[in-house]
Formats: C-alpha cells, structure tokens, sequence
C-alpha cells in the first residue's frame, strides 16, 4: 500500500515521519501527473504546492481551522489529502471539481475561482471567531504572489492589521508568475526577495535553519511582537512590503523543504496575530515538461501524454486565435490600438500582438478594475484601447465600465473570452453574465459574432467607434465553420435563413445563432416557417429587428447568457415601445449557479437543444392557438389580432 | 474689485504675489462660506483645499497638464479658479455642478465621484501622453486620504511604479478623515507620519524649510532618484509607505503654506517620474462651525445660516433614520447581526448601531470589495452581517456579491441607501442600477420597502434569511407618511387599492407605491379601474403578481431605477413562463446618465409623473382598444382573447 492510500483524513499525516512525508510529496507528484495527463486540469500550480499542502495539513487542524485558498485552482493536493483520492472525472459530471467545493467535503471553504478574495474571506472568518468563542481557531489563507496585484489584498490587509487580536495566517504562494510572470512593483519587490544572497543562503540551508527556529525561534518571535530585530530581522529584512501595515512577516522559506515549511507554519501558528509566510514555490515541480514550458509551466492542460507532456489530440482553431489574428491586422492599420489585460496575455490571445507591438500592451496583473479606469484615461489620451478579458472577469470591473467609460464616452472596446457556458471549470468561470450586467451600461454597444468571420468584422466595427465603450463577446473553444449570410440587412443584421412563412423569428445570439438554424430546420420539417436573424450588434437592438417581428407571430429570442434581465428581455422591452406585441419567449441559462460539466451538458439540462425548442415551439402551437396581439401606436401600424394557427404538422 | 474677481484663468494666478496668493485664499474661503450655506453643498472639504488648489494651478498647466480629482466634490475652487464663479445655483439644474463635469470646462477631466480612481486615470492619461509625443506634459491626481484605502489605488500603483518614464505627479490630500476619521492599518501609517515630531517641526517652520528646498533641494533631489537619503531623509524617513514600491515620495507639506506647497509641487514637477506629494490639510479650515463638528467637518451640508453654521429648515425624519433605529432594534434581539460600512457610518445610519454595540460594527475604508467578501466571511464564521452602503456604491462590488455571498449561499443583507433618483448630486451619485444590476444575481432576494413601517419589517425579514443575500434598498430624503395595505396577500403582497374594475393592475415598487397610488386616481377619473398593489420583495416576483396579472388587461410596472434589464423586465418574464400574456409596459429611469437636477424635475422628464403615465395609460386605451391576449398553458387558466374597452371617460 502507499503512503497515499493511508492518507483519508489530514489526521493521518500526523503519524508519518518528516521522511515519509517527503515520499508522500513524491507519491503526489506521480499521482497528478498520472490523473491529470488522462483528465485535463491544473497541473502546474498543483504540482507546485505538493509540500506546501502536506506541510498546512499538517501543522493545522482543518476544518476546525479552515484552509482558503485563493484561486482553488491549486487545491488537488487539498483533496488527495481529505479523503478524496478519485480523480478519474476530475472536472466532469459526477466527478471532483477542479476547485474547492462545499458540497464534497466540510475541509473546503471558498469556491469561487476569482482571484485576490481569500484574504477578505479570512479576516471575516477569523473576526467571526473571535467574536464568537472560537478564537483558539486559526484561520489559513493561502494566496498567489499574482493575486496579490489585486486590490482586493490590498483592501483586507488594511484592515486585518487593524485588529490584531485573532489568529490569521496568510501565505504567500510566491513562485513568481500567476497565469504568467507576476507584473508591477510588488512583483519586482518580490522577485528581489526571491533573489538576494539572503533567500539563496535560506534555501540552501533551510532544513538546518528551520531547526534553528525551534524553541528558542519561538520564544524570539513571541519577544518581537511590535517588530523585528536580532535573529529574526534575517527573515524580515528584505521584506519591508507589508511592514508599514504592521503585519508580521516571516520567511521566504523554501516551499519543497518539508520540515523547514512544518517549522515556519508551526512558527506562524504559535503567533497569536496576523502573519504573513512568504513561501516560494516552484511551477511545475519535479515534472520536467512543465518546467521546459516557459509561458506558464502547464498552468492548466488537455489531455497529455504523461511522458513526453505532448497534448493529446489536435486542437481545431479557436475563436481566441482569430482574435489574436485579427487584432494584430488592426493594430498595422491603426497605430492608437493598443492592447491591456488582466494577467492573461496568452490566454486572452493577446501575444501575438505583444509580438508584433511590444511597446503597444499593458498588462496591470490581476487588476480588472485598473485595467478599465486606466484604459479610459488612455482613451482621453486619444489612444483606443482593446481590453482583454474573460467574461467572468469583467463582473469584477462594472462600475469602472459603467462610470469611467461609459459616463465619459470613452472609446474602449473590451473584448470578452470564454462568455457563455464554459464546462468543466465550474460556477465561478462561466461567462454567463456578461450580456445581462453589460446593457444596462448607457451608451454601451454590444456585439456576439457568430464565427470567425463576424469576429473580424465585429472587432474592426468596435475599434471604430471613438465614444462609447464597445463589448465584443464570443465563447471558449472552437470556432467551426463559418455561417453563410442569406442577406444583411441595412442595419446590419444578417438573416440566415427564411421559412416558407413568417411564423416564427428566431434571433440567434453569437454561437446561438448555429442553434437558431438547427432549431429552424426542425421547425420547418412540422411545417412552421421560421426566419433566423443574427443582429450581430445586439445593443442597441437594430431596428430591423422590430420590423421583423412585427411581420411574425413568434419571437424567440437564444442567448448564451442568464436570461433573467438578458437581452432577450430589451428586444422585448424595444418591440412593446415600438407597439410591437407579439410574444417573444426569451431562451438563455437558468437563473442558477451552473455546477462544472461539459458544455453540451449544461446546455441540455438549460433546454437550449434544437430538438426541446422545436418541441416548445411546436406544442405551444399545438395546444392552445396563441393568440398573439399587435396594437397600432400611432406609427402607421396596424392593430392586428392574429392567431397562430398550425399550417402543417406532418402528425 | 477682489482678487477672485480677477481670475478668469489659471494663468492670471501667475502675476499674484506669494502675499497675493494668501488674501486670494482668504476671500476664497469667504466666498464658499457664503455660497454654500444659500445653495448647500460640499463646505468641509473645499476649504480644507483652498491653498492647495491654488498651488496646483500655479505651478502646473491646466488644461494642458490635467489635474484629476478622486472623489471631485473638493473641486469648487478649481472651478473658481478656472473661469466658474457664479455659484447661485450650485448643483441645481442650470448652475454648477458639484463635481467636475467636462461639459462645464475643459480643466475638468473626471466626472464621476466613486473615490480611488484617480490614480488609474492619471495612470492612462500620462502613459497615453508619453506614446504621443506629449511627454513634457504633466498629469495630476489628487487623492485623498481615504479613497487610498480603496484596492484600486494600489492596482494603480503597482502599475505606475512599472513605468517611471513620465511626469505623474500624485498629490495625497490627508485631513486625516475621508468622510470621518480613516481607518485601518494605512491611516494609521499616515497619523504616525503625521504627529511627528518631524512633521510638528515641519509645520512650524515650513515656510523656512521650503525655502532650503530650492535650487539646492532640487539638484539633491534629482541627485537621489533611486533612493532618498541625507538632506531629503527629513522629509522621507517617515513615509515608507511607498517605498516598496519605489514610487517617490515627497513631504509631509503643511497644505495651508502657500509657499512650501509652491516650492514642494515645482520640486515634484521638475523630477520626471512618478512622485507622491503628501500633503497635510485640515477639513473645514477657516470656517470655525466646520471645525467644531467633530463627526465630519460639514463634509456636505443643507442650507445654512453662514454666521453660526446652523441648518435652515426643518428636516423631516428620513430613510436612514428609520433604519438606523430598526437596526439597533433587531440588534437587541439577535446578537449575531453586525453591521459594516465602507467609510460611511454616519451616512448610512450606522452610529446609533456602533453607540450601542461598539464592538459589533466594521468600517472598512472605503473598499466595497472588501466589505462585502468579508461579510461572506462572517457569515460562513456564523454571523449575519448587515452591510450598509449608498445604492450607487454597491456597483462597486457586483462580483463579491455574486460570488463570494450568493454562490456561496452566505446569509448577507445589504441595505442600499439613496437608491434610485437621488438629484443634486448627479450621473455618479443616483442609485439606479441597483435593482436591475442585482436581479441577475442567483438566490438573492430584493426589497423595496415603501414607507416607514415597511422598511422596518423587511428588514426584519432580510435579517432572517440565513442562506442567501438579502437586499432592502430604499431612496434619499423624508419618508412620509405610511402608505396603509388594504390587503396583505399570503405571499406577502400588499394590495394598496383597489378599482371597479381590474383594468390595470400597477405594481409600485418601493417609494414608487405612491406614484402608483396617484396614476391610479387619475384612471379612476377616467373610468378605469385600478388595482394597486406593492410587492414587498420584488424579488423573486411574487406569485400572487402573476394570479392578479392574469384577470388585469394592462399591468404597469414603475420602478425607480433604470428600466431596462429592470424588474419590470423580470415581472414580465415570469408571466410569460406562467403563461400569461397580458400586455406588460415597464415604467422606470431611461437608459441614460441623468445630470444634476432636483428629483422632481429628473423624474418628470422621464415621464414619471401620476398625470403623465394616467395619460399614457388612457391613451392606449383611447386610441386603439388595445388587444390583450393570454393563453392556455395547461395549468387551466383559461384561454381568452380579450379587448380593452373604455369604460366611460368623461369626455
């Protein structure tokens, strides 16, 4: 048996000897690599906190001291260690989630994957215990070196120095790169941590100066509450960061030297107040392919082949590489494009622009509301700014959206990765909000392309507009094949398809407009005509969209978005200004926390398949001949009330 | 004729003797006095900045060199200063508003009020500067105190200490008090930095020492980059809050020395990379009212006798103050309820909270973020936290609204202060986002209390929701009268009137009740009938809105809040799902920034008025016989085409 088949509970570390420990460390590294090479997953960062992990099970008593980690994407090392050791459906239906999650097991605190929370979860926590008997209890953060470039981190240590009197531990993961390598002064501040004379001495020694600590350490560190000097000051010297906010500090320690991590965290422990452990970690640790990855160490992969670390199966050309495309062509047009994101150059699509324009992209670290504000300022600089992000993230930046863009017309467009149903990845990273939280934006102009041809005409229409903020959204994955144009509209709206009669409109959304024809199709085969339109700017709603459906009995409206407050619900809102009332069912994702599965999953279960639609369609037909009403406003309409009756059913 | 008389440019300043500048501040501070007390407005911060405005304008190069303010309602004497002195009526429609606004002057560069943005602006606009040949110009922010507890401004700097090639010049505004006293672990940086003996001695003597600043203390100056040391030390040697992050760091400057600011800013100008210029200024200086009120200095005043700074006209009980006393009410009960704040115990009603149970109240700067993630904390800790914000101020937090509370089932009430129209103070200040930006968030419930007696058993029942976020959100100003239920429904729907005839069912969400009241008055004259009912939590929608939608014609909904992606929107959402059709018109803010005006007129002009929307509704009726259909879902409603039939009109 292994040492990791004996390992249920985190109590069982405490049996093994600091030895074994460092084989259960190796044991792990084999098992990840093993599991996530036949899954997909986050393996760089999980094979960075192998010791780490160990090291916090091990000096702390989770659940009764709750871990939180920040950005969970590191937590698989977590789950081996409280009994769950059955990664076979990492991140699938019915499988372990690839982040902390509540529901498997009472050792996970956080779920959510967006970066920079976990110290504002913990100084809650702990002030929860302390005010509620508990404060024997330690609460542990434990934190990226990236997340830290979030203001979140900044906001709670402001204020967990300010009540000392509890027992928080926060740990700096520092291993130098979030996504990719860690921007702006405090990474280099860091970095010349990382590198001085003092940490190289620490590292080559660890073991023996964790054995310094020992009593003596303790007793030492108890005495300097208030400051450090002496012995300690080796520890603290280079490491001023957090000094003017009286948070202690210890370390850096050496993130794979087991007992000098079980020292300095029993260290920590015995504190009595907030503390910061500076731990640095390697990305990729031990697993020559992921260290060979210069960009990010295998920060999250396909399949691989657990040798070689090739990828299994060849990827098709996704809608980020036409971005990427695309908007190096602009940027050799326009020379006041420039580009910004939030730590994710690469998976935004952002390096081949920073290729071609290196002077031309800023990335401000996982800083979203930063990156808004200041591309406004670089908007009224008269500069256009193309902000890249994940849908998800944008969440993070709406007042800055909404009141340094938008209130001051700035031309910004922001360009939204990964919108819609993600999969596997879970809750927090489905880009299902954009649409519903971005409309309500005054002036704000929002496109969904269809496929790659749309992105680039989309893209190219955004950069153009000087005085609003503009919003191009498209979904993870592969791009496919593009959709041909039956006619576009003078407004811009391109119809795909047009039935034998105008009974049905259906407005497909970005990807759903592949759905909108599906949908017809079936439609069509019951003997119902359906139009499909893309309006391709789907805010403001195009006029022609109203004309449309003033001519059918039917609107349907598919977006890859929350339907509560969607954009269904403003085509609907536009149609009843127009005087326009036909009935207009508004589809998109349930008004829920989507758990991780795969996307055709979701999707299933949210009814967005083209056989359910038709079936709905067809049975509100069927059932009850709706009535559908349209009452003259005074334009020259006229007040019509028709029903809708069943041509041809083919049953 | 005075010296502010002959100021109609920054320029003009330059003819001024030192001795000049002082009197200028002098009739400055009268001027405002006497303007402020007629018009009402920002008092205490304005004169905490006369010398310093008039510093910045001396020695830099308005419009030129943009001087952006955080948080701009300290920026009437920059509008004195730069062609803008009719202040009679100060932040009413047709006068001045009480921000910058660009529209009034091209020296006004960011209009909106949500504090820590400044420095990502400056951030954007001097990057911008130097990709464009524009170099020599110099950017300006001025931040305060507070606003630099804001995670913002530390995204900011870790971006701006990684680009030091351009004149950024950020000017920290420190009275010790945002809109009270600072807190957490920065604001006690700075009051160490501030009582001194250095700055003591500094204060003193400041004149004097500026003057050894010279040509002497810049050549030294510039001779440091990279570090501070000998003579500059003095000025340095308290102030390592910074230094991490290598971002130059110039005082602490008394701010009510004209020359020391003079000679401190030129000293920054001429340095060429980013530098903090800390400047110590006293809220409220020269106005001896101001500086007696030690809760906040007349951070912003009502009407005031200009003499004894006593307030003009009675003020009725208002929102927050019913709030302040249920909270402390429930807090006698439940000693799990804590509140929490953002820098605004005051404002938002929290002091008797915090005389009562000091120990159970967190104000954590201004850092929504934070405030709310931290709550999530509390709660998973077993507490139920109450946070306390302006409605405008929750944008802020969307995503830890989202993520941190609901998808993690966090028992969270948030009350939303000044939601809505909340007039003077313009675009950033109104609170109309809230309800349609909160909606889209799963679990959360959301209500709208619409008088007194409401608003304390709402909250009530927020507080009493264990799993989920709760909302109460109500606007500025008096509460009125109670609004009496004619009717309390089982699900909790209070019927407020009812007409012969169901015609119209109009649901008055919150303060709107009463608006909805009056349009129903107005139809009753016509002849229509009415039914009036206020939902209490308008979210999710009540089922019993649904059963009286479908015996209605018309529904009104009226909400004081942007109406698309509104309630409304959801209201009519959730008929269509039960499948009633019954014509829907959504009545609410436009889908625009609404400038400073008083509410009246703000809510007129967007039609939200009872004669304006009985109008509307006769004229439906009148001018076409709207056809209102509903069908069958088989869930045995009946299916029914029916017409809307004027029953007598009067005319």
């Amino acid at each position: 048996m292994s040492l990791l088949d004996g390992i249920r509970d985190p109590r069982d570390l405490d049996a093994l000897t600091h030895e074994q420990l460092t084989d259960l460390a190796a044991e792990i590294r084999t098992f990840l690599v093993e599991n996530v090479a036949r899954t997909g997953g986050h393996l760089g960062p999980n094979l960075g906190v192998v010791e780490l992990t160990i090291a916090l099970h091990r000096v702390f008593a989770s659940p009764a001291d709750p871990i939180i980690f920040d950005t969970g994407h590191q937590s698989y090392v977590h789950k081996l260690l409280t009994g769950r050791q059955d990664f076979s459906a990492l991140r699938a239906r019915g499988g372990l989630a690839g982040y902390p999650q509540r529901s498997e097991s009472p050792h996970d605190v956080v779920e959510s994957s967006h970066a920079s929370s976990s110290l504002s979860w913990a100084d809650g926590v702990s002030r929860a215990f302390s005010r509620t008997g508990r404060s024997d209890r330690h609460v542990v953060a434990v934190v990226g070196d990236g997340a830290l470039t979030g203001g979140m981190t900044w906001e709670a240590l402001n204020n967990i120095t300010d009540d000392n009197d509890r027992n928080l531990v926060i740990v700096v993961n520092d291993n130098g790169r979030s996504y990719a390598p860690t921007i702006g002064g405090m990474a280099r501040h860091l970095n010349r941590v990382r590198t001085t004379e003092t940490y190289r001495d620490l590292s080559q020694k660890s073991s023996r100066i964790a054995g310094r600590f020992g009593a003596v350490g303790r007793a030492l560190y108890r005495g300097v509450r208030g400051g450090t000097h002496g012995f300690l000051s080796r520890f603290t010297n280079n490491s001023a960061l957090y000094s003017n906010l009286d948070v202690k500090y210890l370390g850096p320690v050496d993130g794979h030297d087991l007992p000098a991590l079980i020292e300095t965290l029993e260290l920590a422990k015995s504190y009595g107040a907030p503390v910061i452990v500076h731990v640095i970690t390697e990305k990729g640790r031990g697993y020559q392919p992921a260290l060979d990855d210069e960009a990010d160490q295998f920060h999250a992969v396909g399949r691989i082949d657990p040798v070689t670390g090739g990828a299994l199966g060849a990827s098709a050309p996704g809608w980020t590489d036409v971005f990427a495309e695309e908007l190096v062509r602009i940027g050799e047009k326009r020379d006041d494009v420039i580009a910004m994101t939030a730590a994710m150059l690469r998976p935004t699509g952002l390096a081949p622009f920073a290729e071609r324009f290196p002077d031309r992209v800023y990335d401000v670290g996982i800083a979203e509301q930063h990156a808004v504000t200041s591309a406004a300022g670089l908007a009224y600089g008269g500069l256009h700014p193309v902000v890249a992000l994940y849908s998800t993230f944008v969440n993070r930046a709406f007042d800055q959206v909404l009141m340094d863009v938008a209130l001051h017309q700035a031309g910004v467009t922001f360009v939204l990765d990964r919108s819609g149903v993600t999969g596997p990845d879970g809750p927090s990273h489905h880009g299902m909000w954009d649409l519903a939280l971005l409309h309500i934006v005054p002036r704000i102009r929002i496109a969904a392309p269809r496929d790659e041809t749309r992105l680039r005409e989309e893209l190219q229409e955004a950069v153009a507009v000087r005085d609003a903020p503009t919003v191009v959204r498209f979904p993870k994955g592969a791009v496919g094949e593009d959709i041909p144009t039956l006619e576009r509209l003078q407004d811009g709206v391109d119809v795909l398809a047009r039935g034998d009669a105008e009974d049905v409109l259906i407005v497909g959304i970005g990807p759903f407009a592949r759905l909108g024809l599906d949908v017809a199709s079936r439609l069509r085969a019951q003997g119902i005509g359906a139009t499909v339109v893309d309006p391709r700017w789907v805010v403001p709603v195009p006029a022609s969209i109203v004309e449309l459906a003033a001519r059918h009995r039917l609107v349907i409206t598919l977006e890859d978005g929350i339907r509560v407050g969607g954009i269904g619900t403003r085509v609907r809102q536009v149609l009843r200004e127009a005087g326009i009332d036909t009935a207009v069912d508004e589809l998109g994702l349930p008004d829920e926390f989507l758990d991780h599965a795969s996307r055709e999953q979701i999707l299933e279960d949210a009814g967005l398949t083209p056989a359910k639609i038709a079936q709905d369609v067809v049975a509100q037909v069927l059932g009850t001949r709706v009535p559908v009403a349209r009452r003259d406003n005074g334009r020259g309409l006229p007040a019509v009330t028709g029903e809708f009756t069943l041509r041809s059913t083919g049953h």
